[in-house]
């Protein structure tokens, strides 16, 4: 924090609402870091000193409640890649079971079943950001890693959502045995090349 | 159709109106076929007669698109187990590729999404009727069909509301591939005891 100015993050919020505002209205392709910087009248720089890429604007932006540019190479680096459906559904199930951090995954599934804004968010998240990761990391397919996201989701709206039993009462520890073999089997098609 | 009288499917409907309505008020545990006809004005055995048990009720005021009483154990018989994940996958895509038999569905997670009447329809759906039944045909735990039910519902989800490529664009042949071991792996979890 050493070099902050005052009315720093002032401007980053500024920064963040006019992202939030142009993301959701002209969608993820059609928003660039010059159009954010003109929104909130700074220099594009500045909006590249706060937040580094358009992606990491964008993460910011939606209150994705964890930074995947930092977590996601922290779980590929952090054990073996057998175990990388464990450590990854360990963390989902630590951010879900986390009333606050689920409510922005929440709404942002809400609002993607009743709205265009929304359902473009989403998909924007999951096509810009988290699937290219899997992919960088371990040849996971888009059609694979999709489906190992519809699936998670599913999970986690039978069990937040719709209330469906036993899942909506089971234990965290289960949900992550439930969770991790999804995972780690999108990751080894990627591994194994199939 | 030899047997029936004039203005029966008047009180059909009406009987129908009247368990829509009540299931939707007081739940699928709360509402009786005896309760259901003295809304309709009409005898309990009436109901039967039309519809046989309370389950199928429920069912048919759902507009649930397929009859899963008439159809769940054509499919257990329709060939051997270890392809019967590959026969209720073909039947799912085929019935969620049509926009008429795929409206009820969305309507119902919508509905689940953001309000707890539908929640509880579904829920009802899922715990009374679509659940017992791969547990009577194959042993299936509710926890493991819980989560396959969750898996599909989430794939479908991705696939028509919030278009995540490349599922959305899918061929129905290839959604049939990523549904079919979803089912059969709860299937044969039921299978061998495990």
């Amino acid at each position: 924090m050493a070099g902050r100015r005052p009315g720093n993050s002032g401007t980053r919020d500024e920064i963040l609402a006019v992202a939030r505002k142009l993301f959701s209205e002209r969608g993820y392709e059609g928003t660039t870091i010059r159009a954010i910087a003109g929104g909130a009248g700074v220099n594009p720089a500045l909006v590249h000193h706060f937040f580094g890429s358009k992606e990491q604007v964008f993460i910011a932006s939606v209150d994705f409640p964890v930074n995947p540019f930092e977590v996601l190479p922290q779980l590929v680096a952090g054990g073996p890649p057998e175990q990388f459906g464990r450590r990854l559904a360990t963390l989902i199930v630590e951010v879900w079971s986390d009333e606050q951090r689920r409510a922005p995954l929440l709404a942002l599934l809400r609002g993607a079943m009743t709205g265009e804004p929304a359902g473009r968010t989403l998909r924007a998240v999951l096509e810009k950001v988290l699937m290219p990761r899997l992919e960088q990391a371990f040849g996971t397919t888009r059609e694979v890693a999709a489906t190992a996201f519809a699936q998670i989701a599913g999970i986690m709206l039978a069990r937040y959502v719709i209330g469906l039993e036993p899942l909506a009462s089971a234990p965290p520890a289960e949900v992550v045995e439930v969770l991790a073999p999804i995972i780690q089997n999108a990751v080894d098609t990627g591994r194994s090349g199939s």
